[in-house]
């Protein structure tokens, strides 16, 4: 039931992840170590947090005293960072299903963690990802 | 900043809002009231919830135990449902935004709601909606 899905390392850009994130509307990414293996599934949801300064983070209701300008230029933070720079700082858990899983299983993981993707995994290895869209889909075939 | 996105009612049918979603992948719905207010912001992975029966929910050890065949009914009880039955119990916060918050506004809600789609206000009227991936798309352009 995987589909076809961008994978980024930790090692890469992040410029270049988020980009394809954007321009693919993506519900989120999957990052990987070296060796392929998934360290976490971001959505993108999380991913824009990179967009909110670390004071605004820490309290909301500075947002609105930013101008307009500064507000455009949050994302240059992004240029030269690697995508593990987009990670949070706790590991919460990973949405992570086996091949053959059934539909409830996968939809159960989703929902627990409310992650909108979750890597599909056929023995210890990345074989694709399934998106909470993909899944309704293919429930609503049937 | 808003794009263009279906809007759901409450008393729609839940089996067309389910398939436009999976059909257009989008991150979520917007359901609103007969009046076109916004009164629930539905991530995907809150709305693959509904295929997941109750006792899976409330012990996710189970859903292995569900044989195929029958975790592929599981979309059947859409069938003649309304919007409101994918609503959660519990009435969480909704992700709205002003048409003329800042890109950091907006970051700051979808990140602390996580939740990837903003149903965007301009008068107490719901005028479009944004969504994470959108964006990040406009933070990245400027």
């Amino acid at each position: 039931m995987a589909e076809d899905f961008p994978v980024a390392r930790l090692e890469s850009d992040a410029w270049d992840a988020v980009t394809q994130l954007a321009e693919h509307r993506l519900p989120g990414l999957v990052v990987t170590d070296a060796s392929g293996r998934p360290v976490a599934i971001l959505p993108a949801a999380q991913v824009v947090r990179i967009l909110v300064p670390q004071y605004v983070q820490d309290d909301p209701s500075l947002a609105g005293v930013l101008s307009e300008s500064m507000a455009d230029r949050v994302a240059e933070k992004l240029r030269g960072e690697k995508v593990s720079a987009l990670l949070p700082d706790d590991t919460p858990e990973l949405a992570v299903v086996n091949h053959d899983d059934t539909i409830v299983e996968v939809a159960a993981v989703m929902a627990r963690l409310r992650c909108p993707l979750a890597a599909v995994m056929e023995n210890d290895r990345l074989t694709g990802v399934i998106t909470a869209s993909r899944l309704l889909e293919l429930a609503l075939r049937q």
